[in-house]
């Protein structure tokens, strides 16, 4: 059994959601592990991010998301509106407000909630199978890296993890 | 270690979102692998398809589906409205439209943001870890593909990894 | 190649949703596992529970839930609220109440189709991976068991099973 760690680093912009694509650096990461048959798992352990699957949509709109990533956005404003004060949502509270201070996170960085929110039912990483030396992801598939929080530029990690042989 | 890749195929009824119950064959991918111990990844590299698992609720709607099934549907029907036409959604753009109409697609087959958005919602895979030889789904789990496009009929290929001894 | 299968027992409460911290219980198995390597996976068989991986927030509401899990719930009350009655969703249907009988539930504990819907959309699992017998969870991050059924207590099973070296 073979087993390759690896971590993918990426910066958001913060304004708004920022995705990243990881498709090449991951099919990289696969190549180099030799690894023909097993899984591939993507993985980002921020609590405000997920991974997920998608077609590249090419057409990009003024914030320089892909449509359909824009058009996910405007789903999440509607369901799960980004968080301007507090009081909109429960979250941030007066603890977890001393907590990030202690933290070195100022107010306008816990305003956040949303990006909690959207990354928790998206999920925080994705599998793909390797079947003889190939990441399955098919003709249209990528990877993206999505970092919800919306409040500063971030450094942000991925770790890519493969089991197999 | 043992690792078996199979693949199940399915067909899509297009007009709404198809719904197809794997547990049995699942099981038996399970069984004929001789994994007494592992996970089973079951994964669909179709951008517009999730796998999900949920217990089947018998009572069939008009449509097809179970009761269930149909209120997940009407969900994402409030959230995520079936796309009917350009300009919905931002998705489908001009560029992503002739790159459509070069790989053989036409115009009303890009009208399925709603089945991109839904799906990456739900995720494209689920994990299961067989334990003693049981695939742990217990007595009420089924392991379904979901075709969210309703362009239209297709063909489309569901993965079953297992990995374990 | 070492496997581990292990099962965390807990109890909700009903009423409303109960969310479960397990990140000491899971650090434990890890560390038991001696596993340096390798794939966490936490899964749950209960077609209305998920596992999910978000920070702790501290500040506590009436309910017992942290505010960000407050904050959860509410979103989930808006695009998918408590079945209260039936006919409210089509599901329970009149053969999945015969069929439930049967099996010992009665009507009122047929009304959780929102309990299935949500859970369905955070998805029945989370893979972690286990790095230099670290399990990346990083700072803030916590796994917690969520059972969305609000119809009564019960006792449920979340399965933690480890593949590496």
């Amino acid at each position: 059994m073979k087993i390759t760690n690896e971590t993918i680093k990426v910066k958001s912009t913060g304004m708004r959601p920022t995705f990243h694509t990881l498709t090449e650096k991951v099919k990289e990461i696969v190549e180099v592990s030799q690894v023909k048959n097993g899984m591939c798992l993507i993985y980002s352990r921020h609590t405000t991010c997920s991974v997920m699957i998608d077609e590249d949509s090419f057409d990009k709109a003024y914030t320089g998301m892909t449509f359909l990533q824009q058009d996910l956005t405007d789903v999440f404003e509607k369901i799960i509106p980004t968080c301007r004060k507090e009081g909109q949502y429960m979250h941030p509270g007066p603890e977890l407000t001393v907590f990030a201070a202690e933290h070195g996170e100022d107010k306008p960085g816990t305003l956040n909630t949303d990006a909690h929110l959207r990354s928790s039912i998206v999920g925080r990483s994705e599998t793909i199978p390797i079947i003889e030396g190939n990441l399955e992801l098919g003709e249209f598939g990528h990877i993206y890296f999505v970092d919800f929080d919306h409040t500063r530029a971030r450094e942000r990690k991925v770790y890519v993890q493969i089991i197999g042989e």
